[in-house]
């Protein structure tokens, strides 16, 4: 009988970040040692960080992370954790074609003691791992104490054949895998039923370790589990946050037991979660330290708003409300009560004065002048960014960015746009999830994410409320001209959205979406603003994807695309 | 002894227009025939254009293509065309795996009485092929009189093996390619030796049709050619134009008779031409009629200028001189002469009242300041985009882009960039060109340019110039503060264009660059601005690839990463 002991290293890497990657991999090998691990597994990729795009491509690059491998590898035995078998995610080279691979190293005895290239290389979606990688071609087994670790990275477990066949004919003790796979909405479950079905082919329980941590558009949810040979789930780990879990292999027992299982989430709570990850981690990586953002009473920027709170407090929270002459009182109200609830700092720059000096000048009339007042607006905001130091983020929403309803250079400036994945539909939805989490005492940063593993309760809420209840109940507005409603030029977001999600993400064309039951006149008018809109979109900053299709890399069509149904 | 005509149809088409695309099939086919050609060649994906990207995951967009191939054929039979062999491109489906293929059809008797399909997909630079596409797995040889003629598309000729070692094998006697081969600079010569190194592998002469005209930011450059079984030019189309080209083989003859031959442009012309006809392109696919843009006084935006007036004439330019307290006389009449010169229509828009008034508000200094009136130079060119309909075009140059020399909503404003492959040396050397092009006559839009097929000398100039020569002369400045000068901030650009060329199109890592020669404190300085400006260029407007290396698609580096060497 072998028993042996996983440690499930759910850590946060940084891109190209070698030093400091190393050193979090050295701290959870020690960790991991502590508790008696004898192995311990690491996210795909997690010396360079993941996805590395056309990084892998960097000679240098891949030079600086083999150096950083082998200086791991000397560094674990040089504080005595030589017996630990680390298992490390890394870019290599094919020396055949000096082509680079997506490997796996495993460090052990002070030096890198065996390698697994990635075999299958996604490339639909936001991977582009066949433009950069050359596929491994042979399986892996690792005898640790007699035990027979079979090993696989990521969609070597997503497709058929392959290494997990191959594996599942030499016959392992366990599958031993090491995944970078996005967040999106309802994954949870598919990897889940994923792993059991790998564990019935290979008859043995399938470890699978995921990243946690924001990407650029892309956001880790952690969420690493193990599932016995019959899929029973064994361990899982919390998402979004980092964490070590612990798996006991005995190799002779028919069933394995059990360790700590985290809680499933709440749907809300987890695109919430996902949307502050992504914001935070942009930060922290690119060290901004705060943010700013026009608020304008309205529920997106309301939510941004509070997004952001939650991801670096409320102080880091520079809010500017710009009225104009449109502005309502119930707006400006609102933009105040929600900068007070949440502790930002708050200043007001009317924009009623520099609209007026344009206008003198222009005498714009029309979409032109709406567009004047947003655009005023952006530049107030990059002053305050410039001025400050500060990421600008932009507020717009997945309906709006669908439809080409904002104003580039205007609303859509930022840095960063948190909820631009999200329909408005879903913002209401999670502004409403926050403000019931907040009655329910979850404070300020009071989230469970990568920084708050302690489970801090967060900064207590000035009322218990954090978005005013009338920016989610108010009939939207661009209040671009007196009395306007996005419903004048849109349909209810109730409909819009649907369509929007029948025709982005279901891919459903104009007869599909006729047999859907929405009426020709929505679907003639969303078709055409979504297919218009494609120039907007591409110069919008980046954004956590939270959904199956998001804009952006994930939905590359031409700018300059005549098709229309 | 069998003898057969070929046409070249070298087309300009538009992605997604159909029915554009099959009226232009069908006119150049009526062409061809009358010619007595029994075959004609269109480029790679006529019908649908190319590259279409994600939509050919479209399974609407596929059948609608299926359908218009097939009305072709039909409709070409209609037209006493059934004789004629049709040899286009469309995207097909593999009935199998219902993915999509690059699909040659070749329509004759009002059928699709032949198909093959891309075997080689490009997934590397720009080209995203194996993420949209299922290769094919078969080589096709068509019987057309007793003659054989082998087939590929594009890639297949750029790699050794599959379909042109098949029919090597299989003995053909001519091999009949289309292509969307995009433009860059050098890359003329690259597919003529390839041709040659194909034409002696298969012992027959190379048919290579290439499209012409811009796709977002791609540009196709035509210069479709035949090359004889020794490598010897037979036949070559001009660059940049459409054009039906005549090739006559002859089955039994060792060697093929000549045709015309183009004569090879000047390379500084080919790489103006390439960025006007994207810009072109751009507005016809788009349809916008004309362009606004600011005119400085400086060099970029007058070349730009320049570029849009060869494009649309100068009656469709509206130039916005934008003086600020910092502006010098000279760039003042600088601008109002370019403008003369071409014949725009000429504002001027002093920012310094707007300047003063958000002054009043935000009261900035630094690079805050001076973003700020790019900003506000950046909100007036969009104003006149909104109100007028016009295409903003932005003005920055590859130099500035690797460095973020450039404010982001500011001088980047635009749906278009024409010259963002174009280092600042380029800048000067292809408006000295311009220049003297205009001296040896050639009038505003007087360009060897689709459109322009018939040579029209283009418009007189005011006094035979073009581009002010004190714009190239004198020492560049962003006339952001009192006195200042890019040189201010950014190593001189005749060095600094050379240590980015060795950066980013040649890849150089720090010590390359070291060993290159460059000193220590320039190959930091730029690494670091060039490193840190990501961000920026992932909202920077499409402009047309001229380079090995363009920014955009073709370089794919995260926003967020760490790596410095």
């Amino acid at each position: 009988m072998t028993q042996i002991r996983f440690a499930l290293a759910q850590i946060d890497t940084c891109v190209g970040d070698l030093d400091g990657n190393a050193d979090k991999i050295m701290r959870y090998a020690h960790l991991a040692a502590k508790n008696n691990a004898q192995v311990v597994v690491f996210p795909e990729m997690t010396l360079t960080g993941y996805p590395i795009e056309d990084l892998a491509l960097r000679r240098t690059f891949r030079r600086a992370a083999w150096d950083k491998a082998n200086w791991l590898a000397t560094e674990l035995e040089a504080n005595g954790l030589g017996d630990l078998y680390v298992a490390v995610g890394t870019v290599g080279t094919d020396h055949a074609s000096d082509k680079p691979r997506n490997r796996m190293v495993v460090l052990h005895d002070g030096v890198v003691w065996a390698g697994y290239d990635k075999h299958f290389l996604p490339n639909y979606g936001v991977f582009d791992e066949f433009r950069i990688f050359a596929a491994g071609d042979r399986s892996v087994v690792l005898d640790v104490d007699g035990a027979r670790i079979g090993v696989a990275i990521c969609e070597d477990i997503w497709q058929d054949g392959g290494p997990v066949a191959d594996l599942a004919e030499r016959g392992i003790d366990v599958l031993m895998t090491m995944n970078g796979s996005p967040y999106e909405e309802g994954k949870t479950h598919v990897r889940h039923e994923l792993a059991a079905r790998r564990a019935a082919e290979v008859h043995a329980p399938v470890i699978y370790v995921n990243q946690v941590g924001g990407q650029d558009d892309l956001v880790f949810d952690g969420g690493s589990f193990v599932v016995d040979a019959d899929g029973t789930m064994l361990v899982r780990s919390p998402m979004f946050m980092e964490h070590l879990g612990f798996f006991d292999l005995d190799t002779t027992a028919a069933r394995q037991s059990a360790g700590e299982i985290a809680p499933e989430l709440d749907p809300d709570e987890e695109v919430y979660t996902a949307c502050v990850l992504g914001l935070k981690d942009y930060m922290a990586k690119n060290r901004f330290r705060g943010v700013c953002l026009g608020l304008s009473g309205g529920i997106d920027s309301a939510l941004v708003a509070a997004m952001a709170a939650d991801a670096v407090g409320g102080e880091n929270v520079q809010g500017i409300s710009m009225p104009s002459m449109y502005s309502s009182d119930g707006s400006k109200d609102d933009a105040a009560d929600l900068a007070a609830n949440i502790g930002a700092k708050y200043d007001v720059q009317p924009i009623e004065p520099l609209f007026v000096a344009y206008q003198k000048q222009l005498d714009l009339d029309g979409v032109a002048a709406e567009n004047l007042q947003a655009r005023i607006r952006g530049v107030i905001v990059m002053a305050y960014s410039n001025s400050k130091g500060l990421l600008a983020v932009a507020t717009g929403n997945k309906s709006e960015l669908a439809c080409g309803y904002s104003t580039i250079y205007g609303d859509a400036v930022g840095g960063y746009a948190p909820i631009k994945d999200l329909l408005k539909t879903r913002v209401w939805e999670l502004s409403r999830w926050r403000n019931r989490a907040a009655a329910a005492g979850m404070g300020i940063g009071g989230l469970h994410i990568v920084g708050n593993e302690q489970g801090d309760p967060g900064k207590p809420l000035r009322n218990g409320v954090m978005i005013p209840v009338s920016s989610i109940e108010k009939a939207p507005s661009a209040e671009l001209r007196p009395g306007q409603k996005d419903s004048d030029s849109l349909p209810e977001y109730e409909l819009l959205d649907k369509v929007l999600a029948a025709y982005i993400e279901h891919a459903h064309g104009r007869a599909d979406l006729l047999a859907d039951g929405f009426d020709e006149q929505t679907v003639d008018t969303v078709m055409r603003l979504v297919d218009r809109a494609e120039w907007k979109r591409r110069q919008y900053p980046l954004g956590p994807k939270v959904t199956a299709l998001a804009f952006g890399r994930d939905r590359r069509l031409p700018v300059t695309n005549a098709f229309r149904e």
